[in-house]
């Protein structure tokens, strides 16, 4: 490990008995820089309590107190002496600093700080930097109506909720990215340090380019306690503690103890330090070019939960114990004691020290907040649309994969796109990444190698290059934590550049949580906050999808995640299925350009059959749905039956059930639609893009039998259509959590999604069939038959599936 | 870092020159372990590539490679090296140990040795130990009707399948949990390695009891490669990888090279000297009862990926390359060079010399596996079903909530929850266990913390213990991290032993795909695989809803994780919502008792209205759905509406409905139904608990109203119904994706699951009120607005939610 000079004040922890210590602080600075911290953390506790008398110009009263207590204090105080100290740093050194609150549940801290630097008034010009002002302040605070007690859009400055945990590092490494001049200051939390996406985020300094990115200085804060319990990192030695931290290749600086005076020499020392040390990195990479991996400088900062509160009620222990995690004395209203403990705690803040008469912060202390943009509160990265410029995009037409007849040709989609993403990020070289757990070549995205390396700043050996290069300063990011890509590629949207996230379908559920954290931030910035300008989108491509898992099989089936984005606010999600390549280069081009959306795209890596020419894709992906007149045999007539599909797999195999029937039953009129955009099927009271009833019943009629065959588990459809006239009549075939390593024939066989299982259920449903088709569905059970027996005697794939093309169907 | 011998050869680590090396194998020993080896790596790679000829007896033909080669090679002779000493060392001291295989995807490794200890075959009696059989064995591996390349369920000796990476070590800890002789050891792949739940499972250390818990012995591969590209512990300097595990509480073995006799002599060495350790530590721990945290050891085994395999082809290097990932040689069918590989790397393991002419294992080498239930592939935790106890049960009738009146008192359904579970940890200390994120206590559980302290190995100081104590015996496990907390659960129920874990609903979406791959591997085990024993359920207590985040607000509002839920397999989900604490206790009751589940059980934290005496609830539980007569005023007659609900606090928005309406149209007859079980709604060929139509219809009518108020998102209940008759009238009401820190009743009020809303639609959709209810909903949309108002201004939850009980409506 290596030490620095604060590591040495280690062993000072937990002696009281420091009254000055020496440092960078001279003695006006220090009492200014104790004040600051002092005035916010008056205001935090002034937020937790407080409905009147908020300056405490009278004695405390019952009727001061707001009448549901609620908040966090617990880490208030050492993000306040965060802030306090960050501030002092930007100003003396003119720094770009965007701050991530880990504990977001300490948003009283940063609420506190924005409002001393003026920015909260800014942006809510009621809160006034006076004495009315501060109580509108103080009763907004977790008060119905008003705002909660994590770092919410609502936050000036923020662009990390922290409601749920474990984030933090990888939004801010993601904020970090092609921002070569920004300093991300990332307080994590001991509680959510325990978290396994935060575990593992410590390793996204392998990925960050000291030449070309910007620096992120973590701060781990040892606040000692979760809600109920000691935190891990906070009880085990300090041996170990350096360990873990030079493991993951930084170098730790250690900033332990309580007495404020020492602590905030301590804390200004290693600041400068760690400033200082991330500017000789970057100028020794920048003016040499060596893109050797840095060991990055971290904090430890370990001071006592619920710091400078009450040190014991009734005789337990309050400071320094996890009673402080939320409101550490409950009861002030109704009991005499603990009103007069509370006030004494916010008294010791000195407020009349201060503010002034008016309630606004006295001019000497005011003078330590940085200006303008520089302030914390008023980075312009954490409001990330004001900075986004579109990206410049290339024609997607110039891409399409050549179609000369539908239904005739097999080629990989995502190969395509992989060619269309190469030219975007060429033309987007500081505004552009695509994120894939170690999957991009597996996804078959590769050409987008030829525009960019993946980053790597790990040890390198020569065949690492063989297949992919591995660079320092490459663009594409692979690591094995979706965990990870999710919440760099967040950071990197919400201070407004673009991206993709490629992923397994399956294990797209592990950041299920994550999905709605963004989709509920969009929500609230997007419907409530004028201020939050639009950021670029989240797109997702889910790829390596249920249908083709002759490899992996059952673990690696699970469309479900269709369901969990369905579920979040229509205004802010896209679910997008194009069945081939042509589809798949409009629809993304369509999110690429789009804001404030998470799409999500669903499209196989496998080699499927191509279907549209550019120009009817296009036309196509806009109308999101359509009837494709060439599978058709309705004539613009009534349909006798309707069959539908959304997927890749699921359309090839309508598209065979559609041929078997019309070649078995010349005079039927079959009416084949696609889904591209799947929200159509909604209505359009329930999503923007849902389809008026007339308009979806000239689809799919008002009561002839639609055979819908879906991508993921039937029932989301359902849930779709269920207010629409003919739901009776659908009947959807789509996943039935059945498989295992089967062909792809057999899969589909067993969930009833191919063919024959297709054009069986037609004839059972559609009256015309129903009567004459008996011996039809005898020969299709025995091609069900016959295709398993194949497939598990020969173990290959059925010629059927691979080779199946339209028009080719024998009777 | 402590320093072992086996960490000086890593100087040596890449030197191919060192014919032999001291250690503890006689030559003889070295050439058996070797020979044993060769002979896991020839299976592994025939069963990639062999439809015949399983022995070479004859030069190998294209005819002889199966058509399509599909499966994993990379790890599997690092994991089969692993396995090999593995036996050496159970042989030589009875070791009783269970494997657990990160990287599952090398199912070879594992599936070969299993085949060499005889156990293969004891389970599936045609894969016998000769020619013929080995044959079988090949072509059932990675075909269609076979089996998948991952440790699945079908593998003997079992508990991980390593489909989703992550969870091999908190699958470990949990199998080590309460088996005070068992040693686990846990191979981590290098690419789970990077998933955030294996990176921070490492910590699992600080909660293993060394006294009554077994030992995990992790033994990180670094393989140097994931599928495309290097990991990230395998190209960090060594004194970092040493200074993390030594971060992590561990205490590093090194064993990296290629040549195998070296190799050989330095694992035989370091596992003895690992083995020795945990000896030791255990029996300082247990003669001295010094319950301090132990520094356990762990291994990093560096070796090549594909370790033996073909060194290059094409030009391109395989071994020790991510080209080693799946199949090396992929074309050794229809490329006469590549056959030509192919036959030369088989060969290099010389089959001939270790099996005889039967195609069975020479018995100098059978005798090298260890016996009976030692053999790693017949250990009987892997098949935790045989060890399983029922858990000793109290009545949980004797924990009954006192309900004189229904509606008429408040309290918490978890905190009467915790008295019961604290009498069953009571009564079964070594095999129950209760699993929650820093949140037992926040969950209102607090009572079991009189059966069992929190588990705890960290550092410790006084008032840790104030307000429920830790300790290192301890049976309360928390942690920030739910992906642990599952996985350890995970591994306690698939050995055999019980438990329930507590967590918050927003954030149960964490685990969403944990819960997907635990229900995957119950389904096979349950239905394909007789020979698995039925295990205990994975008993959820979903809590802290969204109905109650007045003080989280929107982040913590996301009831979806049912959805998910819903998609598995029927025959292995359930999902509970007991309405007040004696349903609570009744479920409870039932879950413990059964057997190869997810049970789901949604029951809030906060004090709630209380419904049923306990033999109501009981007999309610035991339907799961019916008529509350009490609230009901159909008289057993046709209802003109029915008004149904699912979960606490809609049953009580319901139930204030229901008597709004009635106080209000005297001649209403209301029908009341309270859903508990809710796959009751599902039809009965769907999920094995749904209703038939004729009941469904016995209930909900066929054509009358029916307001439905749910728990969860509404589309959940209306994709449930779909089939039913009366399933158009059904207007559900559930979460709409809105809120904030509003109190409960704003928040009810904003997703339309309030009485009033209730009541309004009520009114529209029951003609019977339609003509006369203006004047009422006028009444109802004035309650609404006042509601909210009163909540902002004052800033309090507005008595109508706190006080409000049953029959004391005003009009």
């Amino acid at each position: 490990m290596e030490r620095n000079d604060d590591s040495a004040v280690q062993a000072d922890a937990g002696d009281r008995a420091i009254p000055t210590e020496a440092g960078p602080l001279s003695p006006d600075a220090l009492w200014k820089i104790d004040a600051f911290w002092r005035a916010c953390n008056y205001l935090s506790a002034g937020m937790l309590y407080l409905r009147a008398n908020p300056l405490l110009r009278e004695p405390l009263k019952p009727e001061h107190f707001k009448r549901r207590l609620l908040g966090h204090w617990g880490s208030d105080p050492g993000q306040s002496f965060v802030l306090t100290h960050l501030s002092r740093a930007i100003r003396a050194q003119d720094l770009n600093v965007l701050f991530v609150s880990g504990p977001g549940h300490g948003a009283p801290a940063t609420l506190a700080h924005a409002y001393l630097e003026g920015c909260y008034t800014e942006v809510y010009p009621d809160r006034t930097l006076d004495e009315a002002g501060m109580l509108r302040f103080f009763r907004q605070f977790s008060f119905p109506g008003g705002i909660g007690s994590h770092c919410t859009p609502e936050t000036p400055g923020s662009i990390h909720e922290g409601g749920e945990l474990g984030y933090s590092l990888s939004h801010a490494f993601g904020a970090a990215f092609d921002n070569p001049d920004l300093i991300v200051a990332a307080m994590v939390g001991d509680g959510e340090a325990e978290t396994g996406p935060l575990a593992t985020s410590w390793h996204s300094n392998k990925f960050l380019n000291p030449v070309t990115d910007g620096a992120v200085l973590p701060i781990l804060h040892l606040n000692g306690y979760k809600i109920a319990n000691p935190t891990i990192l906070a009880r085990i030695p300090h041996e170990e503690l350096a360990a873990l931290f030079v493991g993951y290749g930084y170098e730790p600086h250690f900033v332990e103890g309580h007495e404020p005076a020492a602590m905030h020499q301590r804390m200004a020392r290693t600041i400068d330090a760690c400033v200082a040390r991330i500017r000789a990195i970057q100028h020794h990479a920048r003016s040499s070019n060596d893109l050797a991996r840095p060991r990055w400088p971290m904090i430890v900062l370990r001071t006592p939960k619920g710091w400078t509160g009450p040190a014991e009620v009734d005789g337990h222990r309050v400071e320094g114990s996890w009673r402080s995690h939320q409101v550490p004395i409950a009861d002030p209203a109704t009991n005499a004691a603990h009103l007069r403990l509370v006030e004494a705690w916010l008294r010791s803040y000195a407020p009349d020290e201060l503010f002034d008469a008016h309630g606004t912060l006295i001019p000497a202390l005011r003078a330590l907040a940085p200006v303008g943009a520089r302030r914390i509160g008023a980075n312009p990265h954490a409001n990330g649309g004001l900075l986004r410029r579109p990206l410049e995009m290339p024609d997607f037409a110039d891409y399409a994969v050549e179609v000369p007849a539908p239904g005739a040709h097999y080629a990989s989609s995502t190969q395509a796109l992989g060619v269309f993403l190469r030219d975007v990020m060429k033309r987007n070289m500081t505004q552009f990444r695509v994120f894939s757990p170690d999957e991009a070549s597996s996804n078959k995205l590769t050409a987008i190698y030829d525009a960019s390396p993946k980053t790597w700043l790990g040890e390198r050996v020569p065949q690492d290059d063989d297949g992919g290069a591995l660079a320092p300063d490459g663009r594409v990011m692979e690591m094995l934590s979706e965990h990870t890509l999710e919440g760099w590629f967040e950071g990197y949207t919400l201070t407004g550049r673009h991206g993709l996230f490629a992923t397994y379908e399956a294990f797209v559920h592990v950041i299920d949580s994550m999905f709605n954290q963004h989709a509920k931030w969009l929500e609230k910035s997007k419907h409530d906050l004028g201020w939050r300008a639009p950021i670029p989108s989240l797109n997702m491509l889910i790829t390596s999808l249920v249908w083709r898992q002759d490899h992996n099989g059952f673990t690696h089936q699970d469309p479900g995640f269709l369901d969990v984005v369905a579920n979040k606010t229509p205004d802010v999600v896209r679910i997008y299925l194009p069945p081939d390549a042509n589809c798949l280069l409009s629809v993304a081009d369509h999110c690429l350009r789009s804001r404030d959306y998470v799409n999500v795209i669903v499209a196989d890596k496998q080699p499927h059959l191509q279907y549209l020419d550019m120009a009817s894709a296009a036309t196509h992906c806009a109308k999101g749905i359509g009837i494709w007149d060439w599978a058709s045999t309705d004539q613009g007539q009534t349909p006798d039956l309707v069959v539908a599909c959304a997927g890749d797999v699921p359309t090839m195999e309508a598209l065979a059930a559609a041929e078997i029937l019309t070649q078995h039953f010349a005079d039927l009129r079959l009416r084949f639609v696609n889904v591209v955009d799947l929200f159509r099927l909604m209505p359009e009271t329930g999503h923007p893009h849902g389809l008026s009833d007339r308009d979806f019943d000239s689809l799919f009629t008002q009561d002839k039998p639609v055979i819908f065959n879906f991508h993921s588990y039937p029932t989301l459809i359902h849930k779709f259509i269920y207010n629409r006239a003919n739901h009776r009549n659908f009947h959807v075939h789509g996943y039935r959590e059945q498989g295992s390593i089967n062909t792809p024939l057999e899969l589909a066989i067993i969930n009833r999604i191919d063919r024959f299982s297709l054009a069986i259920d037609a004839i059972d449903r559609t009256p015309c069939l129903r009567e004459t088709g008996a011996h039809v569905k005898e020969w299709l059970k025995d091609q069900i038959v016959r295709s398993v027996a194949y497939a598990h005697a020969e173990g290959a794939d059925p010629d059927a599936i691979t080779q199946w093309t339209w028009g080719r169907t024998a009777q």
